[in-house]
């Protein structure tokens, strides 16, 4: 019998806890495991032997439903040498507690953690079995058909859009409203935010990607003609849209003006395309950005993402339980009416530090046949009301190791 | 037999709709209607006799939880002259179509449109009845305990805190996030995004109110304490906060610097707070602006919000029918424990074009016995979850008269 570790890493989701109640769900119903350990901050909490001891945790479905990170996050990278004092530290906590398998929760960069912790122990006698379970809102690990907390994500942009294309369709004037999506470099959620549009409604009236160049110009002539025979015009656009020669839009406002304290202005594209629009149209304009609130609500989290998430959790366990050394766990689209999905072991190799953008097919978003790819793969992903949970007073009760 | 017709006026809300269904819902009911028009655009459309005959319409249930303005909106102020053909115009549209009640719903500026209103046809033969039903999120008209709006506002404000709280707690580093909040002029709305300080938390650290004079350096100098112990630091502020001489925070930066258009850099106070504390304190620091959201989100709306804010549209028809002219539907708490009001008639001219505030004896934050009173005034506000209704393909599912 052995001890199983788990921890978090990276950003917040609103489904990576339940991803670890998956894990925890299943280690303690394995035969292999007597012992569960909760490391605080990632790594980090290897390091510095800050645990939670979950053998018998028992709120699995209110840790399910609890958004960003129960047990902490850290930004720590592994070094690249195996001779490094911080693997042989590793490997002597590992010892000391017993840990037979070692599950990590989270993005790229959490990966790259698995991938080098599974190399080192690597063909060692009795090593513990690393694997990874994925999550990034960003949607962009490679190999899989999607990433535990994308789809709550999506969902919260979604409902987040109809909800204000409601608000900015009530007055008769003309305007403009250019609201800001996460996804540097890819863009999944700026098509999650266009999704109203792509299921044949108006709005979003215009949808930039970071994968299509950009065209601040025809940005303005689409502008000019929609505002002939409409008025609330309502923009959705990706933090990372760059133009034609990659650089990204608001760059240049940001090196170009300083504020108050000397700062040079840190314009997102959000604000550098208001401010555009204030200069050569002169309408009503304002942007929006949507900020952390997109990746960390638990009350319009999608059901499907936390399902798909604690699923994920335990098939991480039940793979380190075979000794599958430096996999992820991953999900696997089976067919889409009804939407079936599998899930699957990937070498961790194949994902760490890569990014799986939204493919050359999808850029043209007005063809229909393009809009109904992109529906029938959004829609399975947002679907479904997560159950939440309310203290007394009305807030929400959410899981908090002390 | 009369013909009742209602508007919407001023900005959207999670309950105006709520309250549209109230009126509609009375209205069929009354032995002294026979008609029932919606007005599109508030008095515009009157003027332009733009109007939805809601006499049959039957998705009473479905128009309270959709948010923003089913009828759309205007800002059209009534002239202050009794002569001017506006009125005229108003009186023979009311009189073709033998319109006896007209109900308009809106906040401040609304009300002055229903005072001139019953002004004009004050002791007139045949007359119709004018009445208003209020709404803000603002939470800022004299005379009532609360306005429609203001509890799903709160609501979605408390939840997002906490959530924003819970993504912000992750990370073992020292960093500040602000958090801007509407309401220029009172600090409702800043209220309910500190009731989980309020209600005993922890965060967030500092809540700014625009009735409180504030002092920028005093917020460093707590900012460098508190970091002595915690990390993730909130600030809740007020887009309306403003310093020991009434400026408000930001408007310094705002006429200070350019950006690449030569306009002056419009930042808000969360955006000026942001980038000095990055001068002055250097640590990791993030404004965000919760904009739009908090004013039309039905998915998170207060179901007590959305009752009472039909309710009042069904008191405001009833005021009507017994020829109150000029009086709004208010409503008065009679008790909190448990929480029960009651609705009453109020003159129009005490609350039109007057601003409520957050009282001063409310002002120190710190203190348990104005804590209590705030959580005894909020809690009920923002108790429910409201009912949902969505589409089969997960999207809400709105009422949208074309």
């Amino acid at each position: 019998m052995k001890t199983l570790m788990v921890a978090q890493s990276g950003g917040p989701t609103a489904a990576i806890n339940a991803t670890l109640a998956g894990v925890i769900d299943a280690a303690q119903k394995s035969p292999l495991i007597d012992r569960i350990y909760g490391s605080r901050h990632g790594i980090e909490g290897v390091l510095h032997e800050m645990f939670v001891d979950l053998t018998h945790f028992s709120e699995t479905e209110k840790l399910k439903a609890t958004p960003a990170m129960a047990l902490g996050s850290c930004r720590f990278k592994l070094p690249s040498e195996w001779d490094n004092s911080v693997y042989q530290r590793i490997a002597d906590v590992f010892s000391r507690y017993n840990v037979g398998f070692f599950v990590y929760i989270g993005g790229n960069d959490s990966m790259d953690t698995v991938k080098k912790l599974a190399a080192f122990f690597q063909g060692k006698d009795d090593a513990p079995i690393i694997v990874g379970a994925p999550k990034t809102i960003d949607n962009d690990l490679p190999g899989v058909d999607h990433t535990p907390g994308f789809g709550s994500a999506a969902r919260y942009l979604t409902l987040t859009m109809e909800e204000l294309c409601r608000d900015l369709s009530i007055y008769a004037v003309k305007s403009v409203t250019i609201v800001e999506i996460m996804g540097r470099d890819a863009g999944w959620l700026t098509l999650a935010a266009g999704l109203p549009r792509f299921l044949g409604g108006a709005k979003p009236d215009i949808i930039a990607l970071p994968e299509v160049p950009f065209d601040p110009e025809e940005m303005l002539r689409t502008i000019r003609r929609l505002h002939q025979t409409q008025n609330g015009l309502v923009i959705a656009v990706s933090e990372g849209i760059k133009d034609k020669d990659g650089n990204y839009i608001g760059a240049s406002a940001q090196s170009g003006a300083m504020d108050q304290f000397g700062h040079s202005y840190l314009a997102g594209a959000g604000k550098y395309l208001e401010h555009l629009v204030k200069d050569r149209i002169g309408c009503k304009v304002r942007s929006i950005e949507i900020s952390l609130m997109q990746r960390c609500s638990g009350l319009l989290a999608s059901a499907t993402d936390l399902n798909e998430s604690f699923a994920l959790g335990s098939f991480a366990v039940s793979l380190a339980c075979q000794g599958e050394q430096g996999k992820m766990a991953g999900i696997r689209r089976l067919q889409n009416h009804p939407y079936r999905t599998e899930l699957f072991p990937l070498d961790v190799k194949d994902c760490a530090n890569q990014t799986r953008y939204v493919p050359e097919r999808w850029w043209d978003l007005d063809s229909p046949s393009v809009r109904r790819e992109i529906c029938d793969y959004l829609l399975p992903l947002i679907a479904g009301e997560a159950p939440r949970f309310y203290r007394e007073n009305g807030l929400p009760d959410y899981v908090i190791f002390d």
